[in-house]
């Protein structure tokens, strides 16, 4: 568990698009962050109060995170003064980039010497059971896909806002490395060791009140070859009495895969549904989240009408139009099946 | 690679199949050990010269196999003095216990003082890149289950023998402790990290020669919710043109999952099939494995000609029988195919 409030490390991003990350946060959890800490050059802007390492210590902060990316996932050595100082402050730090900030030397050290904590959340913190398949109390949601990056997080998180508003109870569970940082805590699925994935995704979704849902993002897609094993294993890990499947419509292929073909929405249906009922047989699709970025609006609307029509489920970009159409089917399963 | 020739550590194995390992090298690479090594109260045998380390050495062994397993999979404190020896006589050791070689600080010195190697191959040796779904040249066979151990590896293994019979050029593809101890190579792919898993199987079958088939052993199963990643991961790296199906009759649940049911043959076909065809569209299932230790020869005479009726594939216990048939299917996939 990383400790709130944050203060949002936005370096010296070159645009608003490197800092993507403290845009999730901000987004995602507003409440979470108290300010940001830009180096000179810096393009990007989240509209909270500017600090200094010490001063975000001063006013309660708790850990900085680096809400930017460069090139090659790396920490670069402009950072590191700052970094430093904020260690020396009393913040913890945390990092999702491919680089850990356990192998910084400077960092590693003065995190030692002012008893710190580094959180690299690519590098699973504990070790995980052997899934038992064993059902559990309360109702899961998962969002699988045709694709990577087609929306399933952001659909898990744009729902659970939208419950909560509606006084439903619901938990985004983060399997990545970017709901981690926005939520504090989850499981980077993609980085367990093979035998543990699925029992890891069960310890991250336990038992729950009866009317308690979980939201679990999903990754990756059965159908692309370099990362089907990961989604599987959440599949059956998590049990899902639910499932939202996710589209991005003007994909020209696989993320990564130029050979390989998108699968129709209703492959994806059939294929994750039928996995889906070895472990829960009341599993049910409840609807289809479109990431309509690529479109017009009127090119958007008129897909997300005639895949609802074909498909016979409700289907949105919550993006564009918020996740309520989602939830009332949510509720709506969940009213039916009880 | 560990080196050959082996000499067998049966240690103080209670009773043959606590040495179950060190038999399936001899039955699948008797030409791989020169020798066994066995300390007081050893019950089981291979029918091999017994031999110090030394001698063994001495005779040109190259690595002692931990051939033995005790309960939990710990090295046993008895065996300690004969390691030691073993690494001091210039032999490495091989290890696929649970327990690593290299956390026992006794063989880890003498391994160091003496220069050789300490395999454990439960731990990854290398790092595998992400699969990147290319094809390759060359033709490849995998067998998928219906549950954990129902003879994935001994169908290679028996196909690969049988093949080599006749003269036909195929590769045991080994995935597992076991598979890998016998045949000296491969990828202990449920202990390698999520993201890698497919990439670990498409290294592990290269390109090849057009004509040459990599037999790659399961793992797993689909239907099996603790270990399907790992199931999925090895059909999409392995891209396989051919599947044979393998299942035990008698079981009465999924392996260690008492709650669970089998599915049926046609449910493994169908949907390891489908998963197969998103990276080879040509993918065929030539050919039904079926481990009938459990039955008595009428009884499973019987069901394997109700299932070769039933399903129209050829169908055999290649223990009871040999591998034959699924060969004679392979070959006949592949003379069609080209």
């Amino acid at each position: 568990m990383i400790r709130t409030p944050y203060v949002l490390f936005l370096g010296d991003a070159p645009d608003p698009l490197a800092a993507k990350l403290a845009q999730g946060i901000k987004d995602w959890r507003p409440e979470s962050s108290i300010g940001q800490i830009r180096l000179p050059g810096c393009r990007a802007d989240m509209k909270m109060p500017d600090m200094t390492p010490r001063a975000a210590a001063d006013a309660g902060a708790k850990t900085l995170v680096i809400g930017v990316a460069n090139r090659g996932g790396v920490i670069s050595e402009a950072w590191l003064d700052t970094l430093e100082e904020a260690l020396e402050a009393g913040l913890d730090i945390a990092s999702g980039l491919h680089h850990f900030l356990k192998n910084e030397k400077r960092l590693l050290k003065a995190a030692q010497a002012n008893k710190r904590r580094l959180h690299d959340v690519r590098l699973p913190g504990t070790s995980y059971p052997v899934a038992d398949g064993k059902p559990r109390s309360g109702l899961r949601c998962l969002t699988v896909g045709s694709d990577c990056s087609v929306g399933k997080m952001y659909t898990m998180l744009a729902m659970e806002k939208e419950m909560h508003k509606r006084g439903l109870k619901a938990s985004f569970r983060a399997t990545g490395q970017t709901g981690i940082l926005i939520t504090g805590k989850g499981v980077p699925v993609d980085a367990v060791v093979a035998d543990f994935m699925a029992g890891a995704i069960e310890q991250l979704t336990p038992d729950n009140d009866p009317d308690h849902w979980d939201l679990i993002e999903g990754q990756g897609s059965l159908f692309h070859v370099s990362y089907s094993g990961v989604s599987l294993a959440l599949i059956h890990g998590g049990a899902p009495d639910a499932l939202v499947l996710c589209h991005e419509p003007t994909r020209k292929h696989m993320r990564g895969l130029p050979e390989y073909p998108l699968p129709s929405i209703e492959d994806v249906r059939d294929s994750a549904l039928y996995m889906a009922k070895v472990v829960n047989p009341h599993c049910s699709v409840i609807g289809i989240s479109i990431n309509s970025s690529g479109m017009s609006e009127a090119r958007a609307n008129a897909y997300l009408s005639e895949v609802e029509q074909r498909m016979q489920l409700p289907c949105i970009d919550p993006f564009r139009y918020g996740a309520g159409k989602l939830v009332d089917a949510l509720h709506s399963y969940q009213t039916t099946r009880v």
